[in-house]
């Protein structure tokens, strides 16, 4: 299995470095986020290190969000955000694929966003659809 | 499978509603989001019709990360967000689950957010965690 041993998900994967681990399976490990945003943020990772969720295998994805879910269940959160980064402009503190299970307890904690639709015309949309599938 | 007469999402899925499909597989659709933060902005949906990822059966989750990463590789970002929201709080306008992937092209589009993190003590991580886990 793809595995980097100058990364800290690697090596917390392989218990080199405590984490406060909630569930593991084959595939993946989910253990709270030592910088929360909110109380019960919970990281969702793969065992297989990949940088970016593009470059990682499909069967290394399958235990993924059936574990997401399992942590918004035992957190008893009903309000929450899953998130995942790609890149530094993205927010991707790490290079290892992660998923965050935020709780959402109020306006003030947890993910703030700005949601800052842009103005793209039927026409451009309908032709980045044939760009995107090469028609 | 569990759909919803009144749903946008599932009427979408029935294509009673018309919507920019990139994607399909047995459980699940991708189509442009007609309000995006960034173009090529798209939605991951399962056809099971669920408000939130936890009511969501695990095997109607199987396809949405494999065919986000297509997505991903479709629309040739290298940077971006992959995205699902809870509640009202938490952002979630439609009530069907959704996951969002949205390119990161520049810092003033795509999806912007605040990363505030709390102040959580070590000791209260760990009654968290026992919490959580019914230790």
């Amino acid at each position: 299995m793809a595995s980097n041993p100058a990364c800290i998900f690697c090596r917390i994967v392989k218990r080199e470095i405590p984490s406060r681990i909630l569930f593991e399976t084959e595939h993946c490990l989910a253990f709270l986020d030592v910088g929360p945003l909110s109380e019960g943020h919970t990281l969702v990772i793969p065992k297989y290190h990949a940088q970016f969720l593009h470059e990682l295998p499909d069967a290394e994805m399958a235990d993924l969000l059936p574990t997401a879910k399992k942590v918004a269940e035992a957190i008893g959160c009903k309000e929450y955000n899953v998130l995942q980064n790609n890149g530094r402009l993205a927010h991707q503190a790490v290079d290892h694929v992660h998923f965050h299970v935020i709780p959402k307890p109020n306006e003030s904690e947890g993910l703030i966003m700005e949601w800052k639709q842009k103005d793209v015309s039927a026409d451009r949309m309908d032709a980045l659809r044939k760009a995107y599938l090469k028609l």
